[in-house]
């Protein structure tokens, strides 16, 4: 464990200048980005000023206290009475925050309002803290955690990495007869071997007219000569997120299949020449829309063509979560996968070919360069 | 995909009789209970009458009709409309249904409120359909779900045997300096070679001190003789969830860790010894305490001994999560946990050994007998 204080730092600035009075961590990425670690139950609070203070269990107080190496951290010691420990320290840091903070006689406190935070625990929060009103956390967080260090670039990196080590096997395994089951199984231990410690979604494996599928999951029916394979894997090291897909043909591919391969080819080659910092999403979008159109697949385009990542899966910009997002200019030092949204003819298949880019100064930079080598011969 | 129609039309007239519109399904468990299957991207509508809707993007439906193998069930087809099309079809239920359920003017939504429903979800869910209040469906739900169908308890009954290899896995490969990332990645291969999908929560592998967490990850240390090892795994099969928990010492264990031990393998005697239809969780805390207080860990305890298990791998009655869970009777055919919380001496480490058992006339059945066999001989 290695709190982030320099982080927590820069938080807490942000917060003030908001006029938050706290920020209440209940989410693995946010917890992980500042106490350098991760736990089941990931539970603290950021107060606009003052020390960070996590909440915990008594059984894992001395554990806490221990792996804390510096700074002050307050854990909260009572079991089930945590609740009421939050409330009573959010009243205390609205008494010590200047008044004019408080909008109709209501403080601001910040959550992480994604996936991964459930309604029943805000509401329950609302309930039990009427004078508190509860902000989307992004204003503070996202500058931070957009822009990666270069220590999350490496982790990223390593994570693409052993996605294409994942990858790697998977293609192996393809043959007539091969189930997807198989194909994740194998995949996930080549990845966990390599030191993923999971992956950040459940694998995908789609086999024919199931490519078609914008977010698959394991094709039931084993794979036949001819069909069109989609394979996306997201290892994660260290919570940080790999996003790798592929396409793949077993066989010859038909000239259906292969016009839906080459236009996926082009739309990446026309999204990468465009991404450049201060460009938006909606406008890689666009260059997409381009290619799709040309290749009369213009109907088939799903808006949402890359999206952010690092601790959290999807990140902002994630246009297809939070549509404004479309309008966010890109910022250097960012990263960014290409290729996230399947093309599909309906009935037919679909293709995708994703990796993960740092938005540099000059363009796009890989992370971990993967081939794009879509012809299995059909063993 | 074979839609459950029989489970729809109980769950419509329960809604009926709670004078709800409708239920919005976003959660992959409620999706696959309904629909017998799963998507990356789980969306339906069930309105207090006529057929399901499925909400889907363009290019997935034609493989989601293909799919419906009978009755009618309608796909939205507008990409990226599809939030319009929901407000639009809860306003066409609206005005559809007795003007009497309304309250306030507002006619009442089912969501499941749980840890996989986002904030931000039910956030704009509520600031786009004004006239709608949304409510917890488990007031509809639970009745169903809580009770497992002989299907369903056999496929918890195959979850937990395949937890039972991942452990023999897990425990053949205790010796001085294995790491616990060697043992969650062997220990999910085994799992996913044998059938499971993958884990329903991040696989537990604590070492010494570390035993102590209240939810555990991976120990960074590699294990060293002497210590305690908690693993707990959580396969799933066709979305249906295990939970194995087992304590071992690597070599001989010193008298504090063979007291731990034996306390909590008493507990779990005596809360077998309950477990009857009638009884409430609280009452299986309350036998838990006695062992817990002849022990001298009266103070150790952490309430929640056990807690419903199913397409969730925390359903109801979950006492840790819903504290007023305590205080709902077992029903016959309930499929419960025993060993959910972790006795820990702090700054020593904890012990905890949990089965899957389902709530029989005559006592718990459990649904894959595993060996309770906590010392392994020093390699």
């Amino acid at each position: 464990m290695k709190v982030r204080f320099d982080r927590i730092a820069r938080i807490q600035a942000a917060m003030r200048e908001q006029h938050w009075i706290a920020i209440v961590v209940v989410n693995h990425d946010d917890y992980r980005y500042l106490f350098g670690t991760d736990r089941a139950q990931p539970r603290a609070i950021i107060p606009f000023q003052g020390p960070p203070e996590l909440v915990a269990f008594t059984g894992e107080e001395p554990e806490l206290r221990a792996a804390l190496v510096e700074g002050e951290v307050r854990v909260f010691g009572s079991v089930g009475g945590q609740i009421n420990d939050v409330v009573g320290r959010l009243r205390d840091l609205a008494a010590e925050a200047p008044a004019e903070w408080a909008t109709g006689g209501r403080f601001k406190v910040g959550f992480q309002m994604w996936f991964a935070t459930p309604a029943f625990l805000i509401d329950m929060f609302r309930q039990v803290n009427p004078k508190v009103e509860v902000v989307s956390s992004d204003p503070v967080m996202d500058p931070l955690r957009t822009v990666k260090e270069p220590t999350e670039v490496a982790l990223l990196t390593e994570a693409q990495r052993i996605a294409g080590l994942g990858m790697d096997r998977a293609r192996a395994l393809l043959r007539p007869g091969v189930t997807a089951q198989e194909i994740a199984t194998e995949a996930t231990y080549a990845m966990m071997k390599a030191g993923a410690e999971g992956t950040s979604t459940p694998i995908y494996v789609n086999f024919g007219v199931e490519t078609c599928m914008l977010h698959g999951r394991l094709s039931p029916k084993p794979l036949e000569r001819g069909d069109l394979v989609l394979i996306d894997l997201t290892p994660t090291v260290e919570g940080y997120c790999a996003n790798l897909a592929r396409t793949f043909v077993l066989g010859e591919p038909d000239a259906r299949q292969a016009e839906l391969i080459a236009a996926y080819r082009e739309i990446v080659a026309a999204v990468r020449a465009k991404m450049l910092p201060g460009v938006t999403t909606a406008q890689l979008d666009a260059a997409a829309h381009e290619v799709c159109v040309a290749h009369g697949f213009g109907d088939y385009q799903v808006y949402g063509i890359g999206h952010g990542i690092g601790l959290r899966f999807e990140e902002p910009p994630a246009s297809t979560i939070i549509p404004p997002h479309k309008n966010l200019p890109l910022v250097e030092g960012m990263a960014v996968t290409i290729g996230h949204t399947i093309l599909a003819i309906p009935g037919f298949g679909g293709a995708r070919f994703e990796d993960v880019y740092r938005v540099g100064s000059a363009g796009p930079e890989i992370l971990a360069d993967y081939p794009i080598d879509p012809i299995v011969t059909a063993r």
